[in-house]
């Protein structure tokens, strides 16, 4: 048998990085549809936000200078509702205003209504001024210089930048690209990944019931968890389905996938085991590069390139086959490659520090992704079946601690915890 | 003016989550478009998982009997890989087997083939039981009882719940629903909800320049943002555009929306401003809650129900106009209340501790949701700009300190902190 690389899985996910080069040919997309697409080059402000002085308030706009003490009583010469542009203050009148309309000529500070009362026409006693139709009102808090104005280019200034290249879109960035007006938006085009799992013991749910699976045999689950991650991932999928145990339909499926596929994504079939067709399959149309990392679970793992007929390839990544190995080396090494292919940078998910509440007497030699989720009292506690071959403690946990190798673990120690919610 | 009523947040959610019962009619999804869904019912399996006792290695399953010393040697009798069934194994005797091929009968150990040699046949000197295809196995590290097999139902028994009704659906949690053979999954409907900014002073980007802007006028950001967050969370969103201010329009506008949907959200409108014409057009269609809240951003807030012709009501849920505040409030009110609407019970965030890297020595009056990010030492930094009019700051963060009333922070003190990745 020949030995394969073990390696680290920081170097393992340096290495696949240092292949993600960005895609080319970005596309323009409208906003309403922009939502988890990546950026492809900054925006920049064409105007200033807000775009004048406004009112922060529904309240009265005045001059500082004329109101000298609590209980003064000023005419209101004007009423300027959000969307409209009062004209220049009166000296010694207010201006009724709402929130978001622009702050009048003249006027320097906005009293909340709340700190004010207003008072019919003629009931002030005071005439000047304001021409009656508006009353008038009385002051009954002092406001302070400034108070309640929003200036404009406070929040965005003319021609700063506003979104970075490279930012994932979130719901909160396709409302700021809105509010400086921009209805499209340049982003990467989606990875175009073709998927396909391999085995022939594997059944597709609902093509065999239960009760009629043959000795052996078992339900494809690789593929819908893989397909919603790249989903999530912003990549658009090719469903390769089950690849046979047979190397001519491995080679010909792999060769077609790679001719109109940015990623060849495959799960089990890149083991030392002998009934493996990919590896071969792969080395025949390409490169392909055998790793154990030193992670568990997950230690299988291929990274290749398969040419294209009009020159250029396409990556290929192979994954192992149990599901839960599957699962979080998809987390760690797939989802910061296809992230980085559509050009974002940061792709290293944020981990906390978390208390543990459980105790790990005996840790293994490689790396350990263990599957917790959070208790009442805010400690982790860990899925007892930690070596599943099925994803029930990826559902029951709400995380993983990532364990250096040879560390054991006990109760109230301090661990690293990467949240599902960071990782999908 | 009426005094509208100050309640606290913790109140509000309360009372909107009592009214939040889950929509009836599930539907049966594919699998393949199930992610995010919620499950309607509980979901047991019809199977055991494993189905077989089987090989959790690469290797070579043999009795613990015949295995006295390392060195041994024992003939190859068959081979059995992923997807077939071997028979029972003859005494003094190896199979080769593969990963998740099924243990052979008499088989009670199995050992990783990196702890054994393959000899090629008739290298060993044996000959009994095997017929000699096979070769024969050296064995270098003796077995521990049962080691290497996963035990027929261990993942999963015959009969337990794999998922909970109310369960939200991950791409682990399809996958978990594929290995025991489902196809398709019965979840609560999509809620419909119907999305209106209100305001004449609002512009859609794309239709004026920022050039051609007329004085007063901005560009309506808030229909995007709370456009993908509604889609996000799983609900089908009919865009309602912008109501005019104008009474009969928003009244018309609403009866029509209340006819097809499970909720009517709007942005701006109902504050105690008199330039709000949805407040009225409300009350005139059902019955109207309009909230002071005490949290910050986002004080106004406002639910109500909305009669339809042939019976029953929709939904009616107002936020404020301004973006940061509108964001806020949809975070800790709305995004609850729709997923209870399709049957989550669990709807609040995660939220952990952290260090703030900030001051804040003077505290609001009310409870503060500031936004704020991970800096490289993992503490949380602030933005500066707290009383932004855009979502800069929720763009800028990773998440927002939950922050108590009148609570002032010091650099070093323990916070509480929301993810946004939680949120969204």
């Amino acid at each position: 048998m020949k030995p394969s690389n073990l390696i680290s899985l920081d170097q393992a996910l340096a290495s696949v990085l240092d292949q993600a080069q960005r895609l080319d040919a970005p596309e323009s997309v409208d906003l309403f549809l922009a939502d988890g697409r990546v950026l492809w080059a900054d925006c920049i402000s064409p105007l200033q936000v807000p775009p004048l002085d406004n009112s922060a308030m529904d309240g009265y706009a005045l001059r500082l200078a004329d109101v000298t003490a609590p209980g003064t009583v000023l005419p209101v010469s004007q009423r300027i509702p959000a969307g409209q542009v009062g004209t220049a203050l009166l000296p010694g009148t207010a201006a009724r205003i709402f929130t978001g309309a622009p702050v009048p000529p003249g006027a320097d500070v906005v009293l909340m209504q709340e700190d004010c009362e207003a008072l019919e026409s003629g009931e002030s006693g005071e005439g000047s001024g304001g021409d009656g139709v508006y009353g008038s009102v009385r002051i009954n808090v002092l406001p302070k210089p400034g108070q309640h104005i929003r200036r404009a280019g406070e929040d965005i200034a003319l021609g700063s930048r506003v979104l970075a290249a490279g930012t994932r879109l979130t719901p909160a960035a396709l409302g700021l690209a809105a509010s400086i007006g921009l209805a499209e938006l340049p982003v990467s085009r989606k990875p175009r990944v073709a998927l396909f799992s391999t085995g022939d013991e594997l059944v597709l749910p609902g093509t065999v019931a239960p009760q009629d699976m043959r000795p052996g045999a078992i339900y494809n689950s690789n593929r819908y968890f893989l397909r919603a991650l790249l989903l999530r991932l912003g990549c658009e999928v090719v469903d390769g389905g089950i690849l046979p145990d047979h190397r001519a339909q491995t080679v010909q499926a792999l060769r077609a996938a790679a001719q109109d596929c940015d990623l060849i994504l495959t799960s089990a079939g890149v083991s030392v085991g002998e009934e493996d067709h990919v590896k071969p399959a792969v080395e025949q149309l390409g490169e392909l590069g055998l790793w154990k990392i030193a992670m568990k679970p997950g230690k299988p793992f291929a990274y290749g390139k398969l040419r294209k007929e009009g020159g250029g390839f396409a990556h290929f990544m192979g994954l192992p086959g149990n599901p839960v190995s599957s699962f979080m080396t998809f987390l760690v090494l797939v989802r910061p490659f296809v992230l980085r292919l559509q050009g974002v940078q940061d792709v290293a998910p944020r981990t906390v520090e978390a208390v543990a509440h459980f105790d790990l007497p005996k840790a293994d030699a490689r790396r350990e992704f263990l599957r917790v989720r959070h208790n009442a009292q805010g400690g982790l506690e860990i899925f007892t079946n930690q070596s599943s071959g099925v994803l029930t403690s990826a559902v029951w946990g709400d995380g993983v601690v990532d364990n250096p190798a040879q560390t054991p673990i006990a109760r109230g120690d301090r661990v690293r915890f990467i949240p599902f919610s960071e990782l999908l």
